[in-house]
């Protein structure tokens, strides 16, 4: 029976895979039971951002060399997600999510699909929203969850489509999964609906898209019977930017302690925190004026993850937070979501 | 008898101030009260930020045509401390401190003070320690404030001294007021303990500089006799850019509810809402690796700003959060202070 | 008789309007015979760049004391047309058109007016292309020029109208203008070809906008009877960024050598240099990959202005050149303009 | 005999070794004869720049596929200097010197070295000046020119240093090199002059620093016997940014037109173009001020690279030049310099 494990790294520069390298050399991890990557690097996060590219060549490179397989084959197979933009004091990271040998009789279970490869620009619309939701369905599959209840998080990341259609692709990817989940209908799931129809959205789907993306990917976090327990997961819906009580809600649900901060001795049983959120369109935050957009210097999604990332790392203990801008479609309008996996009490990293 | 009011006002661009006008216009202030001005504009916080210079401008030309005085004995009489930079959630706005008739035997007081005028470079050494210091004593006198310990806030503003030197002149700005308060000692106070002695603070020291400063300003904030009550300060360190704890705290100490948040209800009792903050020179945040320096594309400072003023906000309710970077000698080593003043319950704005 | 006459003076920051003090105050310049001011402050020469209001504020100031006129009064008739952004070599500076007295039968000649205000949004539409239109045509029959083909150079400066609106305001400027002008058919000059059919330009027009214009102003440059000479000013379409040898004909066109600057001993004679380019969206240029645009962390416009400004400046012999970027619709495609005001032989700054 | 030649590559991204496989798998090019590479990729240019990283990550993996050599063995012997920063009209290039069969007396020599590892820290003194002058010596000995006014141009690249050491690093490999060619005397070749003495340079030597760099490396150009003729180089100094006529000087004396560029059907027989420049420190560019330094929001070096780069483009013809910023020590103060390598007439690219 499969367990999944989630192993945080840290990660030296974007090209710094040498914790994982370390945990394939000492056995401490199997190289071959890894079944996706989720990490955050220290580029701008934007269209030129190309520490993700970086990051993912050099884990293929040392995956290759531990499995044997070519990198493109393993690209093909385990879900890379990487977001760029560590501003604040977010800390680049990444986490290993693992199938490894384990005992129980239902657990948090992962599950990964692939859409075909799309046409550059061909994201954004109808045929990615399908992409996306068919993928969803197929990694549910793959995690043994029949229920879309019973999914927790699906993690979605989309090619960035070229200059323009980044945040189409994403908010594409999120309706598309979404759709899957059932939190959307059908009806409404649409491509005239992206970036337009904010009432539109569900609470446990996560979605970027960058430039060293071929095709949709998708992680889906559930329960399933053959799974291995140990692991918590709490997602929840953020109001704003500024929701701390929805951030210590979704700690606790996940079995911890939040007051206002998850005590020092609880933070080793975090294994991944991951947030999304969006500059308020209405240019508006709580009734007062922002400036995250409209900022020819800094880009409004730079502001969003600085800020959003403080937030949730105030409460978490440290700035080892997954937080991607470009919410639409995941949360309410204006805000967004914010998940945590914990060990259950007793386990420790 | 003095009465110390504090008016929060919104800008909707750095040359904004119809709020003031508005206030001004009916009457609701009488201009001849303005004491001090603090404000938080859009800029980039940095020596090309002419956005508070630009705010102060405009200010300057309000207050002439209310007063009859030049723009330029009014600047000489009235400190007007602008911070550039509301990365993230923060929210342009600006406090005006005024002196308007009250009752009462004893309240929170407002005292000022300006410096000689600094040659071009004479900042970041002993005689701007020397400079700031008897300002701040300065201060103290015309709050009417004896004792040292009966101050709550020594809000410093000095030049920024050309390339190079402004966080020098942040840093000597805070030990000048520090050594007044009696919280570093004559002895170590020196010039060269500057940005490299960072044990050596205060955290009842708030201090920033600009390049639309010519000389050092000084706000005191404390209790004195002679001062109707009706306002709470309370000023907490903060140990790291994290600590939510502390900023709880002192929304606590100043009469007011954080669970986590500040309810609703109580929020329009906020008057002003200060922090400092440091990106920490170890490269760490609760041991985490944080990517604030170094980075060519955005300023250090800027990183902080978003990152501490969502913090706070998130706590407060909303963005108007006077955050300032550069917090040497302010608050312990890689933290800062975060200072609040609220009405006493039953007054509202 | 009036003679135009163009002061370029420079400023140490976007409030320093002394220079023009001097002249004002010596008498070199009647403050009443300032007929149009243009000019090229620091910021990023965005949404958020508030130099331009601070240098325009300043200017009006300052000429309000010495004319008596009020600031709003002087803002209706005087055109004050800022551009921000003083990327590399550029240099801060401003240029006072004025109609000082002179004599002669025919010369360089100036017109101005304004547009009626424009609603917020309501630009980059047919209506600013009539309104601009308008206003052209206006300004011309101010200066006295009735042949539109006397027009030398059109200066357009228009409201930014908010996000995502600046581009196509600065695109209907020009296309009003280059209506106006007879070199874009009236069939052809609709709202539907701005930034599409870039085929559509008049190469003696430049235009851009800001957030602190509230409607559209122009100023118009050509020959006219009644004016003095002793100006020449000549106008050269540039192919691309890299048209050196347009800028080169610019200069000798209006009198001055260029082999391949201008000598030193001639510089003084140099009145205005006027530039506007365009990232080529192709995103080549002479068949290379360029990265201007699609730059998280730094605008499209930022890095054109750096680097046309330089081939101009290079000619020139220093960094007094207005350039703005947003030239659709001025210059062939992927190009732009460029202008050069001289002193003929003999006259001297 | 060995006949340098230089393969000028496009790369789509930081990461795009495609031409070069091409030019590997047609045979084009004999992998073993790859002496050096130099290029320019797309980042800030900064310490948090890893473009240079990855670039270099993806031609050594393709070497290393094409030669059965590990990427660290030759990563030791292939010195890879690799420059971030494109902006304005550069564009990302990369230039492979190799050593292929030739014929003839005397020709253009390639020589290389690599200093000694150098702990982290130890840079910007007399250690690396020392270091890097042995690895100069070693460089042209290397290339068979034992007369250093033979050589035509040194390139030097050297490690970062860490935070606020990358100019110092810069510099003081440009010092190494100007000693061991006779350019500066070894009494004044010392640590404490570095960035301090401007007036002690070369104008045969362009260095670099980047995080991504652990020893100092060298790459010599000159003249040498056993080489093949064929190719011309040119170094000039540069007086300053704008310095048009030397940009042209060079061109002309590596056998081009340029009047004022060079004429499109000779473009192809420009094999490289190098450029070394610096912001004014002291503010100005010809006596008017310019803004490079001191801007928080974009780097001087950014300013500067797009400023000097476009005037070096607009000769060439195109933007594929190679510039880098940090010229302390290389060409005369406040200036830079310039090189050009191109094809004798008659052979094309």
């Amino acid at each position: 029976m499969p367990r999944l494990t989630i192993h945080r790294l840290p990660m030296a520069h974007p090209g710094d895979v040498s914790a994982l390298a370390g945990l394939l050399e000492s056995g401490a991890l199997a190289p071959g039971s890894v079944r996706a990557v989720i990490g955050k690097t220290e580029g701008n996060g934007g269209l030129n951002d190309f520490t993700r590219g970086f990051f993912t060549q050099s884990l293929l490179h040392l995956l290759s060399a531990a499995t044997g397989e070519a990198p493109g084959t393993l690209a093909a197979r385990i879900p890379c997600v990487l977001s760029g933009g560590t501003e604040g004091v977010l800390s680049p990271h990444y986490m290993i999510f693992a199938a490894e040998p384990g005992d129980g009789a239902e657990g948090l279970a992962i599950g990964t699909a692939f859409a075909p490869p799309a046409a550059p620009g061909d994201v954004g619309n109808d045929a990615q929203i399908a992409r996306v939701a068919a993928a969803t369905r197929a990694a549910m599959a793959d995690a043994g969850i029949e229920n879309p209840a019973r999914v927790a998080l699906a993690q979605v990341k989309s090619p960035a489509g070229g200059p323009g259609l980044l945040l189409r692709s994403v908010a594409a990817g999120a309706m598309g999964a979404a759709l899957a989940l059932g939190d959307v209908s059908a009806a409404s799931a649409r491509g005239d609906a992206l970036l337009e129809d904010l009432d539109l959205f569900s609470s446990r789907v996560s979605a970027s898209a960058g430039v060293e993306v071929l095709r949709d990917e998708v992680v889906v976090l559930g329960h399933a019977p053959g799974w291995a327990p140990g692991l918590s997961i709490a997602v929840r819906p953020m109001a704003d930017a500024l929701d701390l009580a929805a951030v210590q809600s979704a700690f606790r649900a996940a079995g911890l302690e939040a007051d206002p901060d998850v005590p020092p001795g609880q933070r080793p049983r975090i294994r991944a925190v991951l947030a999304k959120g969006e500059p308020d369109r209405t240019r508006l935050v709580r009734g007062q004026r922002h400036t995250m957009i409209g900022d020819t210097d800094l880009d409004a999604q730079r502001h969003l993850r600085a800020a959003l990332g403080a937030v949730v790392a105030a409460v978490a203990g440290d700035g080892r937070v997954f937080v991607s801008g470009g919410a639409a479609h995941q949360g309410p309008p204006g805000g967004g979501i914010v998940a945590v996996i914990a060990a259950s009490s007793g386990e420790d990293a």
